[in-house]
């Protein structure tokens, strides 16, 4: 594993300084072209790495695999075989691109056959999404939406801080960068209104999250701790979840949101493993009180990455709206997973769990319009001269996120979103 | 259709008269024995008919399938080829087994090589469920609720009687009838207290439900009115969705039920088709105010069917404590997915809906001990001596469901699961 993460090491296909795919990232993906069905790839520099071509030259022969599973439309087959396998197809396929090695630099057929230019491909939903959770650990993403709706001198419930926060999600409407998405309609209730109306949805909203896909399972009744989530945890995507904030202001009480969240939520297509991600740990925050035993950890388990969203209006711009870092969370993905788990429900291979929206202590690095906007009240300047309060018809938003240590940057590539009018 | 319904049909088999599965039923689900892998079956009497066996003997020629589509862990390949196949398999099935019909009844190694005796086989989870969601329709229920943990006089928050209030849960630890599940543990704050502690819940509840299961997909962005609803929805199972009321009490706010829930739910084997159901169609509660256009539907969409909880005791005898029917609903399942799908929300199949809590006006129609015994004040006495608040380690809670018209019931047979002690 620290082979493939190693600095010094080049590979010979040429890749920009500035690219997220370095030959110490590797991540993993699902990708089409019109001569290729849906498959395994890695992504290196502006190509992707045929897995499935691969796998038929025998080049993982010493790997304990059926290399038909790399010739699937989801990688839920791959990771299901367990870390050591991820760990050895990583290790072999930084071998093949190292530039000492030319089993397949050294066969301009092969290099033909194997390696594919992303910008010439599609790239699909990595993973067939069984149960997908929606955390709330960002301490300041709480604070200020408890600020705004509830009360500002108790903006965090007595909960907060004891309980990593989250919530079933809809797994349907999980889908790869790309995909535009419609506005929502639904109900919602003008404050000074007595009965509801439904129609499109007039405050549409992103929020800035990471999420991480699980790629062991547990047997239903099973906890874990935090310290032995890490080997539950396959790799990390970008993830923007989409919020209607007018639909969910009138649904959510008692039972939480639903419609307010389920007619999309937007994930970038490489899956970034926590192996690839290793040099960013770092500590969290100070956690006071002290959580209960069974979210108690040791080491870091919070990750430097920095991520932006961008607005683009209409054939416009991008205006960058936001900058924060995935390393504000308070609760980290361990605890979180330990928390799923410590009521002894289940965790299957290819489940999503989601950060929550990651806002930092500056106004610049809040992760949703309600917060930058604060609720509209103070509206967003772009380049073209017009404002936001929220996302209109027509805009594209696009969050991107990379990891930086030695020269060496590790990226997500991009989540990309354009929003169509309502049906 | 109308045929395999028709009251005057009778079997070759020979069925009790109180039999959840007379030749009008014929409900879909996956069973196993010794001798025979995963595979669809069909509940007649005392026995499963072996679909996999009838296919591959040819018994479906003139239906346009696949008969490997029988030879499935789960049903969702077969409820994918819609809804005019469902119905042709039935037909076909009420044919082979009247008894004019002697192209099974008249050769005892057919017959041996295709009945099974239902309690010489495992009954498996019938679906893989992509998506979960579960409802919260029932009017008594939600004023029950509201009235205990709110406020008496204001017990229907303002929301409920515009929006079929739901929430989305937890798809991997729903469970066949039969599975044992342990006593969850999680955090729960006493009310004198100032922190959490983490351990098994107290108050262990069950709540019953009915859920529907999909056979459609819709398209994102695709919304579907309650009259067109019927087209995508393939069949009815009892649900049992269990809640760690401690649990819950702590969590909820303000993201909605979590852990409390999502240690497990139960559901009984037999798919019951809503073509089977179609004697049982009544007409719903008056809704006042009037639903918004997009949840207005004409017809009938609520259903008589009697439902009743047991609790045994370990090593004891049933005491029926809850006697309560599925057209209590305020809102009926058609409306339900209507609302699911009008943001755009796409379907899939496979995708499982809960009624939410079934209660009527009567206190012995409560379909939850937090109601039976009104937050543990008023104990349920039970045959042994012994009486319940919530319920214990080593109690069995049973849940059965049937509707009757013309003298001939239609049965779910039952969903019983018993409580072990936690982990």
């Amino acid at each position: 594993m620290i082979k493939a993460n190693d600095p010094s090491l080049h590979s010979w296909i040429q890749i920009d300084a500035k690219s997220d795919f370095p030959i110490q990232n590797l991540p993993f993906g699902i990708f089409r072209t019109p001569d290729r069905d849906p498959r395994v790839g890695v992504a290196i520099g502006d190509y992707i790495l045929d897995l499935c071509e691969l796998g038929r030259r025998d080049f993982f022969e010493l790997i304990d695999l059926d290399p038909n599973v790399f010739h699937r439309p989801y990688l839920n087959d791959f990771i299901a075989l367990g870390k050591p396998v991820w760990r050895a197809v990583r290790n072999r396929v930084s071998e093949l691109l190292r530039n000492d090695n030319d089993e397949i630099s050294g066969n301009s057929n092969l290099m033909h056959a194997l390696l594919v230019r992303q910008d010439e491909a599609e790239l699909l939903l990595p993973v067939k999404v069984g149960n997908y959770t929606d955390f709330y650990s960002s301490m300041e993403h709480a604070t200020n939406v408890g600020t705004m709706f509830r009360d500002p001198k108790n903006a965090l419930l007595p909960n907060w801080k004891h309980i990593p926060i989250g919530y079933h999600g809809r797994a349907s409407s999980i889908v790869v960068s790309g995909t535009a998405i419609h506005r929502p309609k639904g109900q919602t209730r003008a404050p000074d209104a007595d009965t509801p109306t439904f129609g499109p949805s007039r405050l549409l909203d992103f929020e800035l999250e990471v999420a991480f896909i699980t790629g062991r399972e547990t047997m239903l009744g099973q906890s874990i701790s935090p310290n032995e989530a890490s080997d539950y945890i396959f790799g990390l995507v970008l993830f923007n979840d989409w919020s209607a904030r007018d639909i969910q202001t009138w649904e959510y009480v008692p039972l939480g949101p639903f419609l307010a969240k389920s007619f999309g939520s937007s994930v970038s297509p490489w899956v970034v493993t926590l192996d690839a991600l290793e040099p960013f740990r770092v500590k969290g925050p100070v956690q006071d009180p002290k959580p209960l035993p069974y979210l108690e950890f040791t080491g870091n388990y919070n990750y430097d990455l920095n991520l932006e969203v961008l607005l683009q209006p209409d054939g416009g711009a991008e205006n960058s709206i936001c900058r924060s870092n995935y390393k504000f969370m308070y609760w980290n993905m361990n605890q979180q997973l330990a928390h799923q788990s410590s009521n002894g429900c289940n965790i299957q291979v290819g489940d999503m769990y989601a950060s929550g929206t990651i806002s930092g202590a500056d106004k610049g690095s809040y992760g949703s319009m309600l917060e930058l906007t604060w609720r509209g009240t103070a509206p967003i300047q772009l380049s073209d001269g017009s404002e936001r309060q929220f996302i209109n018809d027509g805009d594209t938003v696009i969050m991107r996120g990379f990891g930086e240590r030695n020269g060496i940057r590790i990226g997500f590539g991009e989540v990309k979103t354009r929003i169509l009018p309502a049906l």
